[in-house]
């Protein structure tokens, strides 16, 4: 098990007091914190090899290109890519979605073809290929959900057909914390000769990812929320389909040779990312990947299984409290999204925040999951392998308060 | 003038040895150096207000929001936009060009159409206008150069026709240092009803910039050459032409509602913003822009134009150097592109490096304007506000060196 209060001291962020109580930070499904060992290692690039990547002779150019590349490996470790031509550096998971939309997408999809998505995909899963289907005429379907929210795996069977030329699914949802059994869908996919186009963005920060084992064709997740820095993701490709596929954004460092009327494009990964990239972002990101390393993804996503059990039955237990997604703790990841009865989610998430505990209030980038749920909008809490049982105690306490208050008048 | 023995103590990485000799950086055309004001901004969000921004309603989203939506208020007062809903924040010019092109260009260019550039452009400002002729079979054309490295005006004006929809210019040159008359072309692109992008990524951190008084249609500039952090740029467009494109990237924090086929968009700037944005880029480019008002862009300029003044004469009095772009320093920005005859260019950058001096060798992102130098590569220095006259000095002395190196044997 984690020393949970060791590692706490590399975030100083948490040891603040908000609205004069301790901070609570439980919106880590939107963003993650970001430990020193990551803050040093920007300010030690920006301070000592800060130089722009690929093009340079210089020393400091060389340390910078040096820097970046070596984090492109390490991310290629992390998920056990087969290459490091496989890693492609983005500006986050939205930017890498609409890049295999647009790339794979538009050279894939024709008129009639169908992509296959479900009803508990974040916006950046969906909105990318409901574009893509209008511009090529193709059909969009939505894998149903159980009553627990879990994906109908029948129904994924039967929706995924010989007609589907991309499933696009993600791991673990942003709201109701399921897990998906995405070997499985990977198999289902690749049954019918589609590709799996698989979000991570809820998955790669809080267990073990093996690609090649999943047998993924792309795989996406974000840098932020995997305590990196912001404005910086990994986009996954197998080597076959990114060789065939034509880059999204040009510019420098891209090409091979630029004519008057035509240009070729260099290899990859370099063919995807035109222009300088986000240097200290992907340095930044390396340096998150070694934190989370050292600490063990199984020993992380075994700590937050631990803190769902302890907290999902007190939060379950609390009369008038709607839960969504699976009942059973075992099931779900560090995401758990809720309701009151009768108190509006921004009340709930305002509530809390003056008691200090910071959890998330709206649609979460999610409207067609909660239209399927039949609700507006949810309050949502999302803990970390940094949040403790006394934060998940005070959490229940905050979520009975507000309750109370908003039943009583006092908090 | 600038105390610029003053300013360099805010630049840590500059008080540096590389290679047993003090570090004399002159690659900022790539990559400019970032002031410790800036890194502690970034370090002061990161350890206390780092969260997702927008959607928060807890204080932290309330404070990431605020410095965030700040910042873009900080870059309007800089470029004097009409509108912060003008400002749109990108990973970089490279992605503004591309959005541009792919927006603006595919529902705006037909075929038969013409799109004219000219031959100083870098790939990011020729490469997306190569393949937007490509899918719509338009024309794209080539202003000429004068044998000074100018822009051919009359060129220019003979180029630009009734058939013209889209003009992109730099606004100065990442290789000849040369400042082109930008008001004019965009004179000349408004006379025939064409839009004018104009790539301002030698620019925007040189000079004043007034996007009204320019009258320019698109702006583009990038925040690591300009004392920002990397992975972060602008994209300023005019509220009228913005307002009636689509966005080029689709999912979170830009829809307005998604329904399960269509989506909506949000309203300006963000719905151009798909997903997280880069957070601590935009905050740290706000502090940036902040570091630089203070100095006073026109003090900069003045201050950059005196080096050019004080070590272009130099230069151009050692036999044997060949100097691409205008003779007059008057005419030139901070960017002076090389040869040493008989020596490659990276010999060159490798020589100076030895003796502490940055420079890049290469073709700069340029190839076609070096098949127009009939060259094939060079060498490049350039100066930023914290370069002083002693640097300039080491650099002239390390050309010396090291084109009597490869004549004679020794350095």
């Amino acid at each position: 098990m984690l020393n949970v209060d060791k590692l706490r001291q590399d975030f100083p962020i948490l040891h603040q007091e908000v609205n004069d109580e301790p901070l609570v930070y439980l919106d880590n499904a939107a963003t993650s914190q970001t430990p020193k060992q990551v803050l040093e290692v920007l300010k030690h690039y920006y301070e000592h090899d800060n130089a722009n990547v690929h093009r340079g002779v210089h020393t400091l150019g060389e340390r910078a290109t040096s820097a970046y590349e070596g984090s492109r490996e390490k991310i290629r470790q992390f998920i056990n890519a087969a290459s490091s031509k496989e890693v492609l550096l983005t500006r986050g998971t939205t930017t890498s979605l609409n890049w295999i939309a647009r790339s794979y997408g538009d050279a894939n999809v024709s008129e009639g073809d169908e992509i296959v998505i479900s009803y508990m995909e974040h916006h950046s899963n969906i909105v990318p290929w409901q574009q893509l289907a209008q511009r090529k005429k193709a059909v969009l379907k939505y894998i149903d959900l159980t009553e627990d929210g879990e994906l109908d795996m029948a129904d994924a069977r039967k929706k995924i057909t010989e007609k589907t030329k991309i499933v696009a699914l993600n791991h673990a949802s942003n709201v109701m914390g399921v897990i998906n059994p995405i070997e499985t869908l990977i198999e289902f996919a690749h049954d019918v000769g589609a590709v799996m186009v698989v979000d991570g963005a809820q998955s790669a920060p809080h267990m073990s990812i093996d690609v090649q084992k999943l047998d993924a064709d792309f795989y996406t997740f974000s840098g932020h929320k995997m305590c990196g820095p912001t404005g910086i993701g990994i986009l996954y490709g197998k080597q076959s389909l990114l060789e065939k596929m034509e880059p999204v954004e040009f510019g420098g460092e891209m090409i091979d040779f630029v004519y008057l009327q035509e240009s070729t494009w260099a290899d990859l990964p370099w063919k995807f990312e035109a222009g300088t990239p986000n240097i200290a972002g992907g340095i930044g990101l390396g340096a998150a990947v070694d934190y989370l390393t050292e600490i063990g993804m199984d020993n992380i996503h075994a700590y937050e299984q631990s803190i769902v059990e302890y907290v999902l039955p007190k939060l379950q237990a609390i009369e008038g409290v709607v839960i969504y997604g699976p009942k059973d703790p075992k099931k779900r990841s560090g995401v758990i999204a809720f309701n009151i009865e009768g108190v509006h989610p921004h009340d709930v998430a305002t509530a809390m925040d003056m008691q200090g505990v910071a959890v998330r209030a709206g649609h979460h980038c999610t409207q067609p999951l909660l239209q399927h749920l039949n609700v507006q909008s949810t309050a949502r809490a999302s803990f970390y392998f940094y949040n403790t049982e006394e934060e998940a105690d005070k959490f229940i306490e905050a979520v009975i308060a507000t309750k109370e208050f908003f039943n009583h008048g006092t908090i």
